[in-house]
Order: C-alpha cells, then structure tokens, then sequence
C-alpha cells in the first residue's frame, strides 16, 4: 500500500509539475506563493486592486476593461458584435463596416447592454451550507439553499445598492458572494470591419498563425457623461517578447476539470452528441438562410458566428473526450486523491460514496436531459420572442412570491439586469424569427417524435413552418412597450393575453417546470452535496491547490508568451502585419480573406513589422474573449480573443503543449488605429495624452 | 357499412382525380387509357420502343439519353460531375471551368463510369414467389429468394450475355427480370463551367424560378468506336409551351408511397432524424475544410455538393412527413383500401394481419437501425478507401460460395459492373480522406457512444483523428494494381495482408454480417412478405391503377408545363436568359451568383429572350436527373435536373399544387452551345447536320 501511494503521489506530481500555469485563480485566493517561486513576481495589494476593478463584464458573456480614466472599455469585436448588429439597419452596416465616433457625441447608445464591475467578495459558505439542515430531501435541500442565496444577495443589494450574486465555486465546495457595480448606459465608441476583426472568418477561428484585428471600444455613462474611473489599465508602449510573463484577467464561462470520470462520460455519450446536432442542425438553417440575399446575411450573421463557432469549439471539445488520453489523465487524478485518502478509512468511504452518487445521478439526467435541455432550457424554442414570452409567463407567477421563493432568474436582485434585456428596444427582425422558430420547432421533433403529445401540442395541428409563421406574424411582443405592459399587467394581462406566443409560453411553461424541478431534485442537487463532499475531502488532503472551475466569475490566470511546435513546424510567438497580406494572397484575397479596402489602400502607411497578433500559455476558456492582457507592471499589451484547437480540451483538462489563447498585440492595435483609422481623439486618451 | 363505403369511394376518387398526373410507370405496363382519356394521346409500340431504348441510366445515380446515332448522351453537369471531379488534377479543374472536346480524339474516358440501357423485360413473379415455401423461417425464405434471384440472373447473363437484374416492385407484389446493355467505355465531350451549371448554388437548389445550364454531354464507345445506336431522340426545334403535354422518362430511385402508415412514422421518427444528423455533421466538416484552399474545395466539391443536396432534400421530405396533411391523406388511402377489402372478410383479415406484420417489423427495426446504417450500410466508414477494403474483405470469402448463396452484391451476374468500379484509376486525394474518416469515426461514437465495445475497438486506442491518419496514411489501397492484387489472392491474401484498412475491414464485418442478417430476417422479410400479401390485395380491390414505388429503373413520367402561384405571386413556367443576368445581378453577383467570365463577356451575343429553365407537374424524384423530356412526338424539348421545394414531399405523396420538376429548356441549351461555346460539332451533331 505504501508503495501504491507513494507511486500515485509521483503521478501527482507529475501532473501537476507539468501544468505548472494551470489555474483560474479566484481573486481573493490568487496564487501568490507559486507566482514568487515560478516567476519571481510579487503580486501586491494595489496591482490586485487594480486588476479587479479595471477589468469589465459583459454580462452578454464576455469580458473587457477600462483603459483609460473617462470610462473608455476595451473588448473584442466579436463581444462588441451584438451591439454592432442591433445598432445596425438597412442603410447602416456597423457590424461589416465598422464604426467611429470623433466626438464624444456621436458615440452610440447600445439597446439592453450590462456591464458589471466586481467590488468585493465575501465568503458565505457557512451561511448557506447551514440551510441545507440533515434529513431534508433533495428537493427540500435545493429550496432551502435557494431561498438563502436570495436571502444573502437581497441582504447585500439592499445595503450596498450594488449588484449581488452569490457564486457556487468548486461545485458546491464553496460560496462567496460577489458585488459589481453596474453600468447599462454603455456607447459605442470604434469598431473596425468586420473582415479584418475576423480576417480569416469561421476558416481560421480556433487556429493559429492568426491576423484579426477583434477589438471593439465602448464607453461606459453614468449620468449622461463618461464615468470617472479610478482603475484602469495603461497602454504599454512595448509590446510582450517571446518568455515574458503576462497576466489575464476575465470571466471564463465554464470548465469542467474537477468533474468525475462518470460524469465527464455522461457529457461525451449524451450532452455533447445532442449538443453537436442541434448546432449543426443550426448553422445549416442559418446560412441558408444567409445566402438568400446580403439583407439577410446581415440579419443572421451574429447569430450564425455564434452557432459557427460554437460548433467548432464543441466539436474540438468533444474530440478532446474522444481521446483516451484525456480520460486516462482524469483517472490517475482520481486515483491520486484516493490514495492520498487511504490514510483516512472514514475520508475514503465519504468519497466512494459521493463518487458513486454522482455518477447515479447522471443515469437519472440520460433519461430526461434532451427533454429537459429543449423545453427548459428553451433549445427547442430558438426564438427572442419566444424566451420573452417565457419570461413575461413566469415573471407573472414567480412575482407573486417571495423572492427568496421564486426560480432563481427572478429573485429581486437580479430584476433589474433582466429587465434591461427584456424590455431593450432593439429590433427583432421577423424573417430570422420565423426561420430560427421553424428550425427549432422541426428539431424538436427529431430528438422526440413526431408523434409525441407534447411536440404535437406545440405543432397545434400545423407544420413547423406554418406554426412558426402563426407565431412570429401575429406575435406583438416586437414592441417593447407591449411587453412592458404585459410584465407591468401581471398574472391577469398575461392569463388573458391572446399573444399568440404567450399563449405558447403558458402550454409550454407546467412541462418545463416539471423538468426543471425534476433535473434539481435528481441531478443537480445530488451533485452539489457529492461534490461539496469531494471539494472538502480535496481541499483536507491539498488545500487549495487547484483552483475551482470556471463560473463567468473575475479570474486571474497568467503564463508565457511562446510559440510551439506543429507537425514539426516552429509556430512563432507572434504574427506581423506582414503576415496578414501575405496569408489573405495565399488565399486569392477570397471570402473569409477579403481585406477591407482600407487595408488594401492603407498597407504602405503601416509598418509591416508591427506584431499583429500573439499567443501564450495561459488558462483562458469561452467567456475570457474581451480579456486585457496585462505585464508585470500591470500594463496593457494585449488583448485576448481566442485559443487555438489545441487549447479546445483544456474544459477538461490544462495542457501547454501547443494549446495557447490568443491576443491581438496591443503595438498592432495602435499602429492600425494611427495610420489607418486616423482615430486620434482614441489614440491620445489611450496614450492618456 | 354501406356508407362508410361509398364515402370511402369518395375519398378514393378524390385523391385519385385529383392527382392525374401522379406516377412512375413501368415501360411495359404504361398508362395508356389514361393518356388516351385525359390527353387524347396514342402511345405507340414504336414511340414506346425508342423511349426504352433511347434513356440511358448512369449506375452511379442518374439518367440520361442518345441524342445522336453516334452514341452522343445527355444528362446533366452534376451527373457528370463524378467523372469531371475523377478527370481533374491540380492543372485542369474540368468540374469548376468546364470542357469541350473539340475532335473525336480529344474526348475523355471516364474511369468507372458503367451506362445501361434497357433491353427488355420479363415477368419472374412466380418463379420467385415459388422459391418460398409455406413454413419456412423468415432467414431460410429470405436465403431462398435470394438463390432464386441469382439463379435467374444468372441463366440470363449466360444466355444472353446482358447484365440481368431482378427488381422487386410493390414492395414484393411482383418481380420482373431487367436486361441491359452495358456500356464501360464512356468519354466526356462537353461539360458547361460549374458556375452556370451550378448557378446559385445550393441556395438556389430546390428553388424556381432557376437559370441553370446543368447540363453535360458524354459518349458511348465499344470497341474503341463511338456507339452505334439506332434509338435516340432528337432535338426539338421548338420548345415547349405552356399547356403542352411532356413526357419525362428515366430512373426514380426511391419513393415511399405505397408504404404503410406506421413504416412512415418510422421514417419519421427514427430512419430521417439520424440521416439529417449524419448529413449535417458531414456537411459541416467538409466546408470546414473546403474552407481551408481551393485545392482542397476542389477535392471537396462533388462530395461537399452531394451532402449539402441531399441535407436539403432529406430536410424537405422529413418536413413533408411533419406536417400534419400527410399522414393524413395516406390514412384516407389505407381507409379506401380497407372499405373495398370490406365485402371479402378473409381478404380484410389478410390486410389487416399484414399491416401489423409491418408495424411489428418497424418496432424490431428501432433497436438496431442506428448500428445496421453505421456498420453495414457503412455510414460510419464514410471513406472510399474503407469501402474498397470491405468489398475485398468480402469479395474474398463470398466468391468461394456458389453464387445462388452469396451477399447479393457479389453474385456473378453483378461481378463486372462491382469490379468496374473497384479497379478504377480514380485517384483518391489522402486529405479528403483523412478528413472523412475522421468526421465519421467521430460521429460513430456520437451515436453508438465513445465507450462502446465496438467503437473502442475500431478506435485501438487512438484519437479518431489519430485513428483515421493512421489508417489512411499506412494504406497502399490507393493503388488499383494493389487492390487487384488482393482480390486475386482471395482468401489467402486478404488474410495475410497487414494494410491497416482491410485489418480494420476484416474487424468490422462479423458484426457487420450480424446486423446485416439481422434485418434481413427481423425487417425486410418480414416487410416483404407482407407488402406482397397488400400489394396482391391492392391488385385485387383496384387493378394495377397505381404505378409502383420508384426502383431506380426505367419509368415513363407524364405532366403539363405550366407555372403556379406562390404567396399570391405568379411563377411562370419558364426563365429566360434575360431573367439570368437580372438574378446574378440581384445577388451582386457574389458566389454563388457569380457568373463565369464566358457569360459575362458573351451577353451581348445572346438572345436574351430564349427560354432558359422551365418546370412541368410530371411525376420525378431524385434519380429522375438527367432525364430528356419529350414531346408528343419524342422528341427532346428539355432535359430534367431538379424539383422545387414543393416537390419534395413527393417522396411519400404526389400533389401537382406549386410542386414542379425543373428542366433545362432544350432552346437554351442550343442557343448556349452554338453562341457562347461555339461548339459546332456538337450542336451539328445534335442537329442531325
């Protein structure tokens, strides 16, 4: 027995020593001692400070940062591409054609967007496990630790006036309440094209050599005028070299790395194969739709981008489970922490035991999760209008009671947030609505039947895209005001409305409900108490030295810029501009490489040697696009916006052996906007000139 | 009862005078009252001889005809495309620009191409029902059949020295034996550019109004000498207008009318939700990496077009089968059916006894068709290489059995036609293989599961994409002199040889042989036994008014040309080339709306008011491409490539409201050849000058 632990400590190691800049690092736990001995940095208090209250949340899922002290927010173009699409109309194309406002009054207010700036964080642990009293159900146990979390943020909001959400970290393992300050007039300041913000289109996504220019300024209002911002980051005037540690700081969505091997089986033999076909099924119904003609394509183009992108991340995921290695990895991690357990007989069985509930747990979501993911979740209603519908429904109900009792979406904190998106003015158009409706109602039936009562209760009698015309034509939820009136009408506007998508809404809602309450009691409920067990026998056995996965929460991950080798080929650190008109010849200039004319035009007023884009090793994940990345003195060199197919697996687990995120190089950044977009009123406030 | 009988009749007479035009007819059991009733048309013997003997079948998936007394065939450019793709290199790209043999010598031989031309027809019903005796097992009546059809194929191979197949129609109500003559020796003559072939896309695909020259010219050579042929059509100095009666005649693969209710819900519910998500999942992965250079569309492009057609086609007879009008007209027929059966208790009995037999199949069907199509019918070996090595795997060890006892793809009558194709020069481009094999070992897991015995076993430790490198790259199947070696070795060899893909081929097909056993016995005995017990009944309560299911062999298809209405706007039946320049122009002329250079410099040249593309209400599917459509006097007006949107439920029901077939206009394709191709022998030729 000794010899076994004594051999898994060495796997251990071996894992761990070999993925030394793993780590989305929690804020108020950033791992100072492995920073000083790895790289000599002393991370202070004022550059933490800083870090956290420089960097932005887009909280339409992406991140950012101030860059200057009026409020002026750097992201990427693909975060900005909302805002760019619902500014946009027949006669305006900012999404394709980019946008620039000389003067602080031409900058353009974006419909319906938030963003969150993290003010502090507590631990609450304590607070809400004690909800969770011994012989409730499951059930009862969701409930209560529901109704505190409410309980906790509504506490908070009502004392500091800020945004309060309470996060679940290691899966249950912890919980720290976070506040933000919130800012929802936020303007439009510069976007460059869309072909040169993503040269390379959906081709070159997830690859790299890469030339994109996706970046995209705003600013942030309060009062009417810019926000005076003490934290923001400066613009370094050198840009990182090959070796040099750099810092990200972002929201990252989701990973996956403290999942059980029984659990990570789960999404490759369920999740992921039905998630594959409803993208695909997707991306095929939206770019046919995109090329019947270019005013279409610009209707769907963001919506395709995401499904395009989405797929391919998906898929390169999917294939990292496929892997044998991958899993392989998983089981001597498992295996290194029960061995590291075998000295407490009591700590072993707690874990087998929280093991094994897990993996039951995911038996009982293969019987229900399509059903659960298309009716709950709303996969198979790919509507605005419809998940507008639903929210006026629900809102109607959960309003009535306490907001420690209501589905969580709706508890009062979190009201405000929700109604800045529901009533946004942004406009919706019909076509796209009817075409997505159509899709998602004709999915529907492939994952349950046809013939399934409650697919032919939604069917109403009609074909999928006879039904989807009915509901998009004769829907009146297009106008904010309508709906503004509905949510203000409560239960007797929304019980009498004969919207034709309300009335779906209240059909659909009873058996969504069901499946909702159903994946809580039976899935994650168990989970949440099996893995808070785990995350408490690891934190026994290794305290906390591995950070929680991702939770679209502020995190610190750091690394080095360096290249990497492929298939034999040296894949220097980073690109030049030089390199961007050389790869749009070596592809005929043809769509997706199709420079815009003003890169054409403007190529000999650049210097060709400028660095474009650039890569390194740190932990980064869907939901850190937008992220500043930063040098030891805090500054700003770049910002990132993608990883490289190799990093797709690293939802599963940590790996710098060629995976990498991506950044644009923040020296290609300001020669672009000097000589090309001649943006000078932005330059010199980046410049702080 | 009465009146639910003649009420019965009533509906039977309303989906029958309503749906005049509806049917695929046999050559030797044609519609000839009904043509004489509703069209004053007289079919004579000889009319009828040299439409038999003038339609060409192309054994790869097409139709086509003679047009000149030198072997000279038309049918259409996606037709060709097989052999345009095959003839291309990284020098000449004939698919994408196009070619013309200016002299006999300049005409290109098409590697493994195989033409038939029907030479007669015998009845073998009895003969083949006689094989099956009362109280045999579902496998020995299965087994017995099969003999039964080799030994006829075969007596009339060696009689007549004409390739012999038995074709099953009714779905079993009757067997006829097909002999034709072969043709192997087949070079290409003309093909347009893509771009105008093609015109529009898979955008425009399935749609009117149309502006496609699909159209592509070939030559049946024997003996190293152009054809001689006494049956062909000739060219039309007219075209059609609307009103006139067409004929169209050609090789409907598949149709699904006559089946039964609860084998359509199957379809719906089980066969068309994994193809749809087979189709998507190929399509997004070879754009992905058409999308990576135009060497690598070019390999692409045959397959890429044949997915994305089929994923549109597929999609629009899967919304046919959801939409509510379907299922229900078919029930209305079964109901008619039944009241006619009603006077005959044993004959109602038998019906009734019959249809359950199907559903019961259907329900056997739902456990193992997933595995049955990735395994056997090999769509989870989407590789042309893989496919090569199970016929070797398999040729290997059934060419030991007499041939009455073999797989019936390797009966002797069959041998040369599969050896034809085994042996071709073809090149196979390694890239594209790489990338299919991988996508589908991918997607073997996403249906059967990434822990599966089976899938486990095929990916021998390795990453799918790993796999499929390994795979592809230590194979030697490349060469044709190398797999024929094999398949002379026979057993012997194929057992000693190490070639990773007939290792994995010889892995593969005991379970492949299981499923394949297992749905002879459980589904398509049982199926067939019954649908010949219906199909007699049918007979019996209705004579032969109803053409059987589409088999791809020869079919005699009639309708009107005229246009239709959609959302209250009139579709005339015919484009012109005016109305080309203005749709290319509507679109900016962007991909796929960009014409080749030949049309634009060329316009001015141009009748622009000549008919380009026109639609009739005749009764085709898929397989029906490349068919001529003649006149009252068999002459060619038009040869067919396409149907409209509308047209795609008619895989399960024949409607003539706005559902069209779409052919090129045979004035168009003369005004083309002689003013922009100025290919004078070939339209000499065709003028019979």
């Amino acid at each position: 027995m000794c010899r076994r632990f004594v051999l898994a400590l060495g796997y251990l190691l071996l894992v761990h020593s070999s993925h030394a800049d793993e780590g989305m690092w929690l804020i108020n736990d950033p791992p100072r001692e492995l920073l000083k001995k790895k790289y000599q940095f002393e991370l202070t208090e004022d550059w933490l400070q800083r870090l956290q209250k420089a960097s932005v949340r887009f909280n339409s899922g992406g991140s950012g940062s101030f860059v200057s002290p009026n409020g002026l927010i750097l992201t990427n173009h693909h975060i900005g591409a909302d805002c760019l699409q619902k500014l946009s109309d027949q006669n305006h194309d900012y999404l394709r054609d980019g946008f620039y406002a000389p003067t602080l009054e031409d900058e353009k207010r974006c419909p319906g967007t938030e963003l969150n700036v993290l003010m502090s964080i507590e631990d609450v642990t304590d607070r809400i496990k004690s909800a969770v009293k011994p012989g409730m159900s499951p059930a009862e146990a969701f409930a209560a630790r529901r109704a505190m979390m409410a309980e906790i943020e509504n506490e908070s909001l009502k004392k500091t006036g800020l945004r309060s959400d309470v996060v679940t970290l290691y899966q249950g393992g912890l919980y720290h309440l976070y506040r933000y300050k919130k800012y929802t007039d936020v303007r439009l300041v510069f976007a460059p094209e869309q072909g040169i913000a993503f040269f390379g289109g959906d081709t070159d996504n997830f690859e790299f050599p890469r030339y994109n220019l996706d970046i995209c300024f705003f600013r942030a209002y309060e009062n009417g005028k810019p926000a005076r911002v003490k934290h923001y980051f400066k613009w370094s005037r050198e840009g990182p070299k090959e070796g040099d540690l750099v810092f990200v700081s972002g929201h990252p969505g989701t990973t996956n790395r403290l999942e059980t091997v029984p659990k990570l089986i789960h999404r490759r033999d369920h999740t992921f194969p039905f998630l594959l076909n409803l993208l695909r099924a997707r991306e095929a119904r939206l770019r046919q739709f995109s090329e019947r003609g270019p005013n279409l394509a610009r209707m769907a183009r963001t919506d395709l981008h995401r499904t395009a992108n989405a797929r391919k991340a998906y898929t390169g995921m999917y294939h990292g489970l496929l892997d044998p290695a991958t899993l392989k990895r998983k089981r001597v991690e498992e295996k290194a922490l029960v061995s590291k357990l075998q000295a407490h007989s009591k700590s072993l069985k707690n874990f087998k035991n929280a093991y094994q509930r897990i993996a039951e747990a995911q038996k009982a979501l293969a019987t229900f999760e399509n059903e659960y993911l298309l009716i709950e979740r709303g996969y198979g209603f790919y509507s605005e209008l419809f998940g507008i519908a639903r929210h006026l429904v629900r809102m109607a109900e959960e309003l009535e009671k306490p907001s420690a009792n209501r589905l969580r979406e709706y508890r009062d904190s979190n009201l405000e947030s929700l109604k800045l998106r529901l009533f946004s003015p942004a406009p919706i158009p019909a076509e796209l609505e009817r075409a997505k409706l159509s899709l998602s109602l004709s999915f529907l039936a492939e994952i349950m039947g046809g013939g399934d009562d409650f697919v032919q209760k939604v069917y109403a009698g009609k074909s999928p895209s006879d039904r989807a015309s009915e509901l998009v034509n004769g829907s009146k939820l297009f106008d904010p005001a309508v709906r503004k009136k509905l949510a203000d009408g409560g239960r007797n506007a929304i019980s009498r409305s004969d919207d034709p998508m309300i009335v779906l809404a209240r059909q659909v809602d009873p058996v969504a409900r069901r499946l909702r309450s159903k994946f809580e009691s039976e899935v994650d409920e168990v989970e949440r108490q099996a893995f808070a067990q785990i995350a408490e026998l690891r934190f026994e056995a290794m305290g906390k030295s591995v950070a929680p996965d991702a939770t679209f929460t502020l995190r610190l991950a750091f690394g080095v810029v360096r290249g990497y080798e492929e298939e034999g080929k040296k894949i220097p650190f980073a690109t030049t501009f030089a390199g961007l008109y050389e790869h749009a010849a070596a592809h005929g200039h043809r769509e997706p490489f199709d420079l815009p004319s003003r890169w054409l035009k403007g190529k000999s007023r650049l210097d060709l040697s400028t660095p474009f884009n650039f890569v390194s090793t740190a932990d980064t994940i869907g939901g850190n696009s937008g992220s500043p990345v930063l040098n030891r003195r805090g500054e700003l060199v770049g910002v990132n916006f993608d990883r490289n197919r190799h990093g797709l697996v690293r939802n599963f687990v940590y790996t710098d052996y060629q995976a990498r995120h991506i950044s644009v190089h923040g020296l290609g950044i300001l020669e672009a906007l000097k000589k090309l977009y001649k943006t000078d009123r932005l330059v010199e406030e980046l410049m702080g000139e």
